[in-house]
């Protein structure tokens, strides 16, 4: 998950009810839609095919950055895996990518004459950073916790040192993804804002809650305005570390070695698998995860588990006998990561082609246990039509529905469907991985997985039978 | 969490609505409201003791089944624990305990001419098992999946044989407690209706869904009027290992030794914290958990984490300025898993002193993120009550109320409580862990826990304010 520009947009609560065009839901309705949804938990809960997908997906391919020859065979292994699952099409969708490399290990050294028993400093550069230039970057530190922080140090404080975005997470927040949503701003403007202070790199702590060694890349911008300076996150526990050290030795020098470069961008592809609707095929529902991962661990909860419960969700519907009346896509997105050039590719296209897209759920926040669906719409009625289905959903513990985030790679079809639905699971475990080495599929859990596929091929059932 | 006699029990929804003697909820409480359960949150995110008192318990002592040494330290390190909280009173209730020991580990082997590569098989006694006398049992096995088709054999078939109880979970329950529910019979009855037809043993499938190698233990009966016969919990790939090699070779000769024994009862006790009411000390609520549990693993999920829950929830009402109306008491129960002594101790001992409770809390089904709570009452009106409450637990995720199982330690308190409530968290992960070598401190994550026992809180809060 980038979450980079990540808002929750409340649904236009001021605006119009609208006209719908949807169709109405009688008892009767209620009752075989409550049946039907059972079929679909049973499938997936007897017969899931998710946990295996993802198996393959991190263990036999791994962490898939963009450009990288590992996200083409990721790409193929989609296309393939689609193939056996009796969709009507399966198909590539081209798209130029980013293609960044991190290159050799870090190297991260303390020169102080005051400290003793320097620890290990865990570190990791951020996703499209520059490297040092084949030789370590050695400077003093300042630690700042806010941008107003940074504003008044003197040039004098900056110039030539390390900016140490050290603000962390903040505890209280119940929704880890709003602390994130809080702090990583510090990832993504740091190095901007070092520069243009004259410093000579940027050094963030971790996006995380947790206290571990795990340093978590993650995107980070740069302005052609601006001196690109080199910028790398720290653990949690180094950065806990260094401002203690800090205070013992205002003076000791950070050594920063980092071989990352950014290459030119290659072609990759969005993969695609369609079940054409029996009596609406122009409406279109998108059911999608984001296919590249960051190059460390194996993208299992970031987002494997997105890719394989989308083609889930489809496989669910017709080994249920439930033949979706409008059409249906699973969308592995490309480049979620670094650039979003997938989703808005796929959005592109679709605007030029006409295509209606009645909405596009995205599952982007771990294969953790499912708790219900955060939706963006321009109108509240849009959300109070999903908010019905939640005594359908509640069996489930899958009823949680209101306004929310959709998901970032669906972000640019905004104009053009009716709601973009985020997946929404328990989500405390998923900043523990996000974007480290730990993101790996023995973290994912068979049966909360598969619940969330099943809650998906479910919301989707229900879309593609009334409508919105 | 024993489990072993768990019914859903239905708040009597066709009785009477009884009138209340619980203060009416003004707009204006529950403004006041919300910001004490904020505050009850807060303590608990940002400076929450659960997780290191969890940590001490699981890595420091460790397992403690009821007689043990571990057990008797974790008595005085509850009491100890509490004395620093700033409670009224800390105080120890004596009870005896049966005291069952595992001895040296279990042995298993497989006999037969037909098998070749025979894997290891991962078993271990089922807690209050005979052993097998210091040699082992040799003989072969019969496999059923019910006690119709058990009955259905000829004693040919079973006498001299041990029997093997196959019965896995039903994965398409949504609740995997309500598979438990459908499978520990087996391990329940298994010795006892085995013997009744001769048998020399009974070998039962670990009470899991997840396929591993951790065998798990759990309390199994015996019949006064029964020949005793060793019973062992097979691990599910041990289950599935020998139900294939069966269908190759029905002749196959199954070794088991166990060293297991049951020994003298041993005085233990149940630890009490307690925090006097500041306007009705007469009507008192309990929280709590079990502090004993089985000799595999460290005790972390089951059920250390109701422990440190309930200790905490007192704490976080003192550490947020919120001294309880009513009298309310954490209770560390002794003996939850294989006798329930603790908790018919604490009910007899209410009972004799004529002690009047409103309300038992018990947290037994993990640390995992809340999810909300389960009812049982008398009276449909108290579960409507406490439902009331939803909103105000709605920005935690905790707002699930509803009809449900209370505890097995509160269970004997069920004629003498308005209501047994039983804390209900994320449940799927619980039984890959329950009662293995895997239900470790590293298993528990901080925020979850934390979040629970503030759930747990904000209840006890709302109770000890307005009564039921």
């Amino acid at each position: 998950m980038r979450f980079l520009f990540r808002r929750l947009l409340l649904a236009g609560v001021g605006g119009l009810l609208t006209a719908s065009a949807a169709s109405a839901q009688t008892p009767a309705d209620f009752k075989t839609d409550s049946i039907n949804i059972r079929r679909i938990y049973d499938e997936a809960l007897l017969r899931g095919q998710s946990y295996e997908h993802l198996r393959y997906l991190c263990t036999r391919i791994g962490a898939r950055l963009s450009g990288s020859p590992q996200a083409e065979q990721a790409v193929q292994w989609g296309k393939q895996t689609m193939e056996t699952m009796g969709f009507d099409r399966v198909y590539l969708q081209e798209v130029m990518v980013p293609h960044w490399v991190r290159g050799k290990a870090e190297k991260a050294g303390i020169k102080s004459k005051k400290l003793k028993n320097v620890p290990k400093i865990n570190l990791c550069a951020l996703g499209g950073s520059v490297g040092t230039s084949g030789r370590p970057v050695q400077a003093g530190v300042v630690e700042v916790r806010s941008w107003d922080e940074l504003a008044r140090l003197s040039d004098a404080q900056v110039r030539g040192k390390f900016v140490f975005f050290n603000r962390p997470f903040d505890d209280k927040l119940i929704e880890p993804g709003a602390a994130y949503g809080g702090a990583v701003d510090q990832r993504g403007r740091g190095a901007i804002e070092a520069a243009k202070r004259g410093a000579v790199g940027a050094l963030v702590r971790s996006m995380t809650s947790s206290r571990d060694d795990f340093p978590h890349t993650g995107a980070m911008r740069y302005d052609e305005q601006v001196p690109k300076v080199p910028a790398a996150a720290l653990s949690t526990n180094a950065a806990d570390w260094l401002s203690q050290a800090l205070k013992t030795d205002p003076g000791l020098e950070f050594s920063l070695e980092m071989d990352c470069q950014t290459l030119p961008e290659v072609k990759s592809y969005n993969v695609i698998g369609e079940i054409k609707g029996s009596k609406r095929p122009d409406e279109i529902i998108v059911v999608g995860g984001h296919l590249d991962s960051w190059d460390l661990g194996q993208g299992a909860h970031d987002d494997g588990t997105g890719c394989v419960q989308s083609m889930e969700a489809l496989r669910l519907l017709l080994a249920s006998g439930l033949r979706p009346e409008r059409t249906v896509r699973a969308v592995l997105f490309m480049n979620e990561e670094n650039g979003v050039r997938g989703g808005q590719k796929y959005a592109e296209l679709a605007k030029a082609a006409g295509e209606k897209h009645l909405a596009a759920i995205e599952s982007d926040g771990g294969g953790f246990t499912p708790r219900g669906f955060g939706i963006e719409a321009k109108s509240a009625a849009t959300v109070a039509r999903v908010q019905q289905w939640a005594p359908l959903l509640r069996p489930y513990h899958s009823d949680k529905i209101g306004p929310g985030h959709g998901g970032t790679d669906i972000g640019p079809l905004r104009d053009q469907a009716t709601a973009l639905i985020g997946y929404d699971g328990d989500s405390q475990r998923y900043f523990d991985l996000h974007h480290t080495a730990a993101d790996t599929f023995d973290k994912v859990h068979r049966r909360e997985l598969e619940l969330g596929g099943a809650s998906m091929a479910a919301l989707v059932y229900l879309l593609s039978k009334y409508g919105l």
